[in-house]
């Protein structure tokens, strides 16, 4: 038990944690897209709350979505290490019990001597990719003790999920990686995943008998396998009572992981406000995920994101107004600068308001540089939970 | 394998690292030595450059330039113990292979009952040492399977180094810290230290014997005896293809435990220079090393230190022109206040110049004070190495 687990209490108060998907920016000419933005509600709640810097895994390394998120829920992204196949899992809404096998699958095309011709089977079209793992489903029921789940994913991807006894993690893939190279088996690199390689590899061969008459997705590769991690939940470790509000399977799958409620709601942005207006007493913690400026940040679309997050000011005022969140706290998970086009290293404004905050000398605005001189300073975002627990009043003295 | 270590790669982006030695300093009367420094070209880089401040080893701590050094290469200062016996062989240009003991030495006066009378026999000329050196190591040059190595360094100082079979760490000192006390043997702390104890009080006495004749300098007292750390090259913990341009043997010695390859470079800034322009085009890192700064600061010579970094200032804008680093890094291994005439344990002033860096406000200068403003805020120096691998985008995501 770490000291805040062993400092955690309940308390009445209630957190709002509101990330905005790879908020951090860049700037194109001389501001980032957020200091760009048109944000009045922000820059006024900014003149009362607490600003900082997130770091989300440490200096320097630019996270995926799992991580990142893990850190903000309170847990140490490098000790709970979510595999590429459980993401992608989560990622189309299959959520894995404890010891389900997931793993990131592929329709593949292999040429007559069974080298790989194309990786990505041409990128098949999603229709196709969900017509044969149909198919495969019908056809792989099982092997041996152990049940078979096929789901299509987006254009040639799919995920298999293996559930059965015995099934241990630590497993390569079967991808070498390149065109011209015969596919590999799945091998075990410890005892533990002696079964799990074995069945793995049966169901490659199945899929193959049953995809032999297909003239490009003929095979299939499997990569990223692995269990979900056993992650204690935030209501053991921190006696919260958590709800996630996200329309996105992936982020609503991080947050299962570390014992959320999922809340039902559409896949707009007003559709979740209204899902957290409707559920706004039954819970003390709240996530709610606004994907939109991530996409806009990967698309290198710099006037998007910052349109995007305008928008998002627009709506966050009659919000607040009608909820009173104890601790408010609007953060990203990393950055999205769009000057890049896709996730980076650097730091993640932070905006924590409750009554509890102490100031920072003037009315400031919420933007990267003013969150270089906020009352929070740089902090790592795994330390954030530190922070919305203590100003919710839900950490005791530590000592006397 | 820590993190940064597995998300490396290469990238053909080069990263140019400039140590300041002892850059950071104290005001004389209201700006320290950096501040008070016409600097042009370095504020100039300043007004786009990020700035941060370096707490070499931790919160408080005044480093040597081993661990200060260590740490700027991104090792850990505390867990790669450069123990004095090495640090001291590095200073005189020997490159200590993994298995050589290492002892610093010196000679010592000692009376009619064998009690010290001068630890350090009257600082003895340097001329005065190197010939009682060579007359060690013609004597002296095996000790049963032992070779063993005798190099003079200034004044009554020198090192002796002990190359063979079986030779282990963990060794007390033979010189018991005062005068009218008698020379201690050599002790092993632990079982694997014993044939070193062996060997090493067998110089001493082969040593005594031999200086019999002598006046003043008739004892050899040794210190610091150790073996250099086993230590991971940075090639492979960064994937780097590191080079170092040093004109003191000691910082060469350093970046030499850490797998840099030492460029040949004469004993003036200019020279080194010139060797950077050089061999530009055939690595990816370059560490270079402006040594006066910290001398001027030792000997508490405000304006020299001062000066130095003017004169620093004016060669570095023609470099820059000519080698256009992909990731710029200017900033110092410690501080060496003049004031103090020491190392101290203030931070380091910081520069990083990418097309990365997130700017902050406004045209900045390059000072201390501007530096606790900086974007990159403070940061211990084992962790530049992450910012300097992410900007030249030598990090791979961490995650999905």
């Amino acid at each position: 038990m770490d000291l805040i687990e062993s400092l955690a209490v309940k308390s009445e108060q209630k957190i709002l944690l509101v990330v905005i998907d790879g908020l951090g920016g860049l700037p194109m000419k001389d501001k980032t897209e957020l200091e760009s933005a048109s944000i009045p509600h922000l820059n006024k709640l900014a003149g009362r709350a607490g600003l900082g810097l997130l770091t989300p895994v440490d200096v320097g390394v630019t996270p995926g979505s799992g991580p990142s998120h893990l850190a903000l829920f309170g847990y140490d992204p490098v000790k709970y290490d979510v595999g590429r196949g459980v993401l992608e899992a989560l990622g189309i809404g299959f959520h894995p019990e404890p010891f389900d096998l997931c793993a990131r699958a592929n329709y593949a095309t292999t040429g007559p001597k069974g080298t790989l011709v194309d990786r990505r089977a041409g990128r098949l079209a999603t229709e196709r990719c969900t017509g044969l793992c149909e198919l495969l489903q019908k056809e792989v029921k099982t092997i041996d003790d152990v049940q078979v789940v096929v789901r299509p994913g987006i254009g040639h991807r799919f995920v298999v999920v293996f559930q059965g006894p015995g099934l241990g993690d630590g497993l390569t893939d079967s991808d070498p990686q390149h065109n011209g190279l015969k596919p590999l088996p799945v091998e075990a690199t410890g005892s533990g995943g002696a079964k799990s390689a074995r069945v793995a590899n049966r169901f490659i061969e199945r899929a193959a008998e049953l995809l032999a008459g297909q003239k490009d997705a003929n095979f299939v590769l499997l990569r990223g396998l692995g269990l979900p991690p056993t992650i204690p939940s935030m209501r053991e470790r921190f006696k919260l009572t958590p709800a996630c509000v996200a329309a996105y399977p992936m982020y609503r799958g991080l947050a299962k992981l570390v014992g959320m409620d999922i809340l039902e709601t559409g896949s707009t942005w007003e559709s979740e406000l209204n899902t957290l207006r409707k559920h706004w007493g039954a819970y003390d913690f709240f996530f709610i995920h606004f994907k939109e400026t991530d996409k806009a940040g990967e698309d290198g679309n710099f006037e998007a994101k910052q349109e995007l997050i305008e928008h998002f000011d627009e709506e966050i005022l009659p919000l607040l107004q009608a909820l009173k969140p104890d601790v408010l706290c609007i953060t990203g998970d990393h950055a999205t600068p769009a000057v890049m086009g896709a996730h980076s290293w650097h730091e993640v404004p932070m905006l924590l308001d409750s009554v509890y905050v102490r100031p920072t000398d003037s009315r400031e605005e919420f933007g990267e540089r003013s969150c270089v001189r906020g009352t929070f300073g740089r902090l790592n975002s795994v330390k954030l939970m530190n922070l919305l627990l203590a100003h919710s009043l839900k950490l005791r003295k530590f000592g006397a």
